[in-house]
């Protein structure tokens, strides 16, 4: 007797998912470390930006006073009594008709209030003359006008990518508040599974989903650990995913969810008290993927299909813990590309099916029989046909989510 | 005197660049540190797969010729002899209208040819019946159909993601080959530079772009050797310079490319007898960028300009390192997308601007005064605007390169 389960939506199925993840804290990590993570506190500036009058421009510092009246006819001649580069702080204070040769990105020196560049001066080397008069300020980049101290920058929950880190670097935070990451187990089920270093027997294959969503993690800046693999067996089964799920904020298995003999996956959920947040969604491949939540703890039940599994590690486990770690943009980003092979099947099911997108067009990866082994590890995005569709041709417009990209976006999009 | 500097594109900077490169060779990394490198050797089938004819389905596995002439008048029964799951392997051998129980993944036993699906049977428990006849082979996965042992499944050059990690561990490869990564050297430059745990002090900023970059390589899964800050003083520069460039294969220092009194990398590069690719590119920002080669290794002369320093990191340094390192798609992915905000500035040269790509939007990330300091941390693609033109308005379609992903496409695109 195959037991009837009820099917829900890819959408709803990630609202459940998304609506039980609670935020792990924050701690604080060296600069040098934070890439990656989420950042758990807005970044402010610590002083105002640029932090002193400056100079843009390669030129002369000078007293806007001095120019009046300059024109082509009557030049203006200045004495050069310093020279200074950036970081470098002039002794000198100018007098009337002196000036300061100064390097972009210099402190403006005392009594100065403007820049001529070069290629507004005639310039002698000890002096030099000029034909224009310049107002107050003028060619000077001055203190705070791009940034106020005290002003947030940078709210927190982004991704801290280089550009993050640059802002950090410069307002002095050697160390960042980030969000902890979250504990992940993966437990992989399967009385055929064998080690990747085992050889191969009679019925056998190698576990490859554990790797993979080791992988998953890992390019999500996640380390794992590793409970292995359990034979399809209840009692054993049971006691390894008990003590994993206390271990752990989110244990992963894969295997074990579907209707079989020795699917035993729904019986230790059912054992543990666990709430089955669903047990079958509207998509293939992975429509057994199972989600329960027990204590506070995320059980995601991944189907041992390999295409399955990686799909629903993206779409359901991805944004969870994203949320967790206090990050806002949780989503895989979707754009639409165009179809660049026929694909007849009907789609009773929201159907996912690994791509390759240059930006324009997306190429299945395993549509034919030829590359069906390869197409797991083909492809940086999600071609995304939607349920109750049959027959899609080569030039037709389809949804994409992007997979392998640092950050997504802020909302769901299918 | 100013000298002067003759721009070339930016697509033929990127080529020029590019072609320097040499390749690292390669080593083996266990596979669990495989992930983000770029794959050395082809994987081969090192089996068929299937492995063996198995069940596609849970039913019962029979022998096709005893279903000869069933029908729903004349359903013909068989007894249920022994129950398998996936892994395991019946010791029995089929007789005459003797059937396996079989799951999803299983082994067929011995005189099977034909799996009867659990909806195709009446099932009494120690025995069922069908209705209809069996092909031989019917429902049956046939050793071999997807992958014939000693095939190439995936060519090297690829970078190894999760999927790849489960094509190498479904075919055994507990160690893979990959190619080595570049040694790559940080030097910022600049009298202005404090160091991030430093206090302001006058005339001085901290150094961002060192952190920034290290975090560029980290994105692609590269250490770098840190050579801190140097000073614009010719000698001292010049002796760090020659020392890391002996050690690296690449050497990334950060400002001093310019035409300023105190920009030295010109005079450093001319000493160390290094040829001098271009120093001028036609871009904004980031026209000074400066990439030379001495001795078989590159000197990426960034510009001090945060936003153009790391632009020149991504259009320039990122495809040498992943062409050093083997790669195939070492190019940042392009897309179009509409311009959501006005941008009236002119562009002389190709300008680059920090974007955000929502999947059809691109919003520009500092267009405005306001959030000019905070653009450098936003945005996860870079809107190109083609030299020569000017005034595009909201509502545009322009080019797009995305930023943040682990892959990007094999040809150039601009």
């Amino acid at each position: 007797m195959v037991e009837q389960r009820k099917p829900i939506p890819v959408s709803q199925a990630v609202e459940q998912v998304v609506e039980q993840a609670h935020p792990l804290g924050t701690e604080t990590v060296a600069l040098e470390d934070s890439y990656g993570r989420i950042l758990a506190e807005p970044i402010k500036a610590a002083h105002d930006v640029p932090p002193f009058n400056r100079s843009p421009y390669d030129g002369f510092a000078l007293r806007s006073a001095d120019t009046a009246g300059a024109s082509g006819e009557r030049r203006v001649r200045f004495e050069v009594i310093d020279h200074i580069g950036a970081g470098e702080v002039s002794g000198k204070s100018l007098t009337s008709h002196t000036a300061v040769r100064i390097m972009t990105g210099a402190l403006l020196p005392e009594g100065a209030d403007a820049v001529a560049m070069f290629e507004q001066t005639v310039d002698s080397g000890d002096s030099f003359t000029i034909r224009k008069p310049f107002e107050p300020m003028e060619n000077v980049s001055l203190q705070g006008e791009d940034a106020k101290q005290g002003e947030t920058i940078i709210d927190s929950g982004g991704l801290i990518h280089p550009g993050t880190i640059a802002l950090l670097a410069t307002f002095g935070y050697a160390r960042v508040a980030v969000s902890k990451q979250p504990v992940v187990g993966i437990l992989s089920t399967g009385t055929e599974l064998l080690d990747v270093s085992e050889p191969l027997s009679p019925g056998k294959i190698r576990n490859s989903n554990g790797p993979m969503i080791a992988a998953q993690l890992r390019r999500m800046g996640i380390h794992c650990k590793l409970y292995g693999m359990s034979e399809d067996r209840l009692e054993e089964s049971f006691a390894v995913v008990k003590k994993a799920a206390e271990e752990t904020d989110c244990l992963i298995t894969t295997g074990g969810v579907s209707v079989g003999d020795f699917d035993f996956l729904p019986a230790i959920y059912e054992r543990l008290g666990a709430k089955v947040l669903f047990n079958k969604v509207a998509m293939r491949p992975g429509s057994v993927t199972t989600v329960a939540v027990a204590n506070g703890r995320y059980l995601f039940g991944l189907s041992g299909n390999p295409s399955a599994c990686f799909t629903g590690f993206e779409l359901f486990v991805r944004p969870a813990l994203l949320k967790m770690m206090g990050a806002e943009k949780i989503y895989l980003p979707k754009t639409t590309a165009i179809l660049k092979e026929d694909f007849t099947k009907a789609n009773p099911f929201t159907r996912f099916i690994r791509a390759t997108y240059d930006g324009t067009y997306a190429t299945p990866a395993g549509f034919n029989k030829s590359n069906a082994v390869s197409s797991i590890a083909r492809g940086n995005a999600l071609i995304v046909l939607p349920g109750g569709t049959r027959g899609f041709s080569a030039g037709d417009s389809v949804d994409v989510l992007l997979l392998g990209v640092e950050e997504g976006v802020q909302q769901w999009q299918l």
